[in-house]
């Protein structure tokens, strides 16, 4: 597929030649890293090795972070039961910010004269990209005194943070978004954070956070898309932005177009746009016929186009939410890329405003 | 470590060429499996081509099959509280074989007169190798209107068995045993099983069963996997079974030399062996200094070397328990393997057993 457009970074990157490299190495590498022998230590190694760059990645201690099987894995351990401080009470009650933008007065609202809670948010939106105060959230919630968890499996690589700036005490990252590994993600946590529960018990794995054998090839690429992405994060940044930039002054070409979350600060490579009387699922469908690969909001379920949930919390009705196509970007995005996607947007809107569905849906 | 001697395959099998093959292939995919998008629609074949290997392999219909990340997280699934079927109460006990062997009247005691029980039993034991009468216990449990779980982990490409000749109504795969990459693994499901809790929530996949992106390039791998494993099961396994036979052989010229479960059915590649007065861990040490990798029993336990439950389980004391070394064969052992390692064997018993531990942990 040489000559496809992939503009899905947010859904999966594709994998750096660093992660390959890695993960191949590691494929070679018979050894369980719980075995005492040289094969055994080796795949220890490995692992050990990825653990140190994605703790320097983050501001965290090595033997803080917790490898799961993905964004998903990580996120279900964070929302534990019973996490506490060495002083202090345990957590007694969770509490989600469904809308993930200008929350902070519902935060405190909702914290205020309660025991203490578990606030988990994300760093960027998916599929916005808007970046949220964490950092006030932070400070909100340990008044309160409660703990804070943050899923920053978009912004990983994508903007610069740290658990102590994020006033964060769990932290959630997936390889898999920045050129790593599919299913490979971590729990990272605070130090002196007491009481997690593992979900799989067993073997005593990851310090008895998560039981089953250790994905090797994965964490060792894992580590090493770590390495790649948060090494030159500001040049890239400001490529991408730039490239980004171009992308929505074409798009704002066709009348009406909206461009969501445009007045927040937001992650360097996302847009997420509609106009008035567009269907995602089509335009996705003709964007991919004109070679392009493109999102409609959250690839998360199952193959199914649902309107975005994030947009609807963020007051907007299901039509504009069905509509809304999201563009990401990444390290290999060209301009050219940039260009032949507005080329085919200047060709599809009459059509797919025009409720040109099914001339689409038949060549599909 | 081209002159090692890999005898740990129980542990992690070397990765089969046709697995490394899949997974290079599947790496190079951007897709989310959950994407709509045409390398959404490849990586999704990729998933789906997989899953009707690993149906195919145990006599299910692939729509039973759930990706899991290992052997652990599959288990963990199976052991969901209100399993049932269409018709019949929900599971209300667990009722797990601590003695994986001889286990029958134990299991019958147990269910008698009780509510419906989720029983599991190990289809072959890990250590030992001894495979246990698992259909025997299916109708038992089904008798009392229970469920059965079989971990068929060690078992899968080492002797042929299907869901329905087990009596099975869940059974536990794992792609590392059999040359499939660490890390993957599935719960297959009989036709008609409902109940089952998801552990993980949220995208949906797997039928909603278990959400977060798939593995794609593991799921490929383990599907190569299954498929090469499965293919020349039995002349593999007398070709296993003879080499087994010459080691076993070689190892009882050691005075009051003991093989556990060498009276009963077991796996052709697994010995577990000891000598009263070795001690396992220093065994395990010398093996390795010589060249060998070999194992302890279970190496579940981060590096730790502990008495094998499975043996304090079938009787043998914490002496015997603690000196048990696992050797496990695979397709790439030789006969030349099998006489250095009994040379090894040879040379190191004298000091083992004279509690040389200190020289041999010295040169560690």
């Amino acid at each position: 597929m040489a000559d496809r457009v992939y503009l899905d970074w947010n859904a999966t990157a594709p994998l750096r030649r660093e992660a390959r490299e890695a993960m191949t190495a590691a494929m070679e590498l018979s050894g369980n890293p719980s075995s005492v022998h040289a094969e055994g230590r080796q795949a220890r190694k490995l692992v050990e090795d990825a653990r140190l760059a994605i703790a320097g990645a983050v501001g965290a201690l090595a033997r803080n972070v917790i490898f799961t099987s993905g964004g998903t894995e990580a996120n279900a351990l964070a929302l534990t039961p019973g996490l506490r401080r060495a002083s202090g009470p345990p957590v007694q009650r969770l509490v989600v910010s469904a809308i993930e933008h200008a929350y902070l007065d519902g935060l405190r609202a909702a914290l205020d004269g309660m025991p203490p809670a578990l606030a988990s948010v994300m760093l960027a939106n998916n599929e916005t990209g808007a970046v949220q105060p964490v950092t006030e959230a932070g400070e909100i919630v340990h008044s309160a005194g409660g703990f804070l968890h943050v899923d920053a499996i978009q912004a990983l690589g994508k903007i610069p943070f740290d658990l102590k700036a994020l006033n964060a005490d769990l932290v959630t990252l997936s390889a898999h978004k920045i050129g790593g590994p599919k299913a490979t993600g971590a729990l990272v946590l605070a130090e002196g954070l007491l009481g997690l529960e593992p979900l799989l018990r067993g073997g005593g794995q990851e310090r008895g956070h998560r039981a089953g054998t250790e994905n090797v090839a994965g964490i060792a690429g894992f580590g090493a898309a770590v390495r790649a992405a948060t090494s030159a994060l500001d040049q890239n940044a400001i490529r991408l932005e730039g490239l980004r930039n171009h992308l929505e002054s074409g798009l704002r070409q066709t009348p009406d177009v909206i461009v969501f979350s445009d007045d927040v600060t937001r992650l360097p490579n996302t847009t997420l746009f509609t106009v008035p009387g567009l269907k995602a699922e089509t335009a996705v469908i003709g964007f991919d016929l004109a070679g392009i690969a493109v999102s409609s909001g959250s690839a998360c379920s199952s193959g199914k186009v649902q309107p975005s949930h994030v947009l609807q919390a963020m007051g907007f009705g299901p039509k504009i939410a069905q509509g809304a196509v999201r563009l990401s970007l990444g390290w290999s995005t060209s301009e050219a890329d940039i260009d032949r996607s507005l080329e085919a947007w200047r060709k599809l809107v009459g059509t797919l405003l025009k409720g040109g569905d099914e001339t689409l849906l038949e060549r599909f």
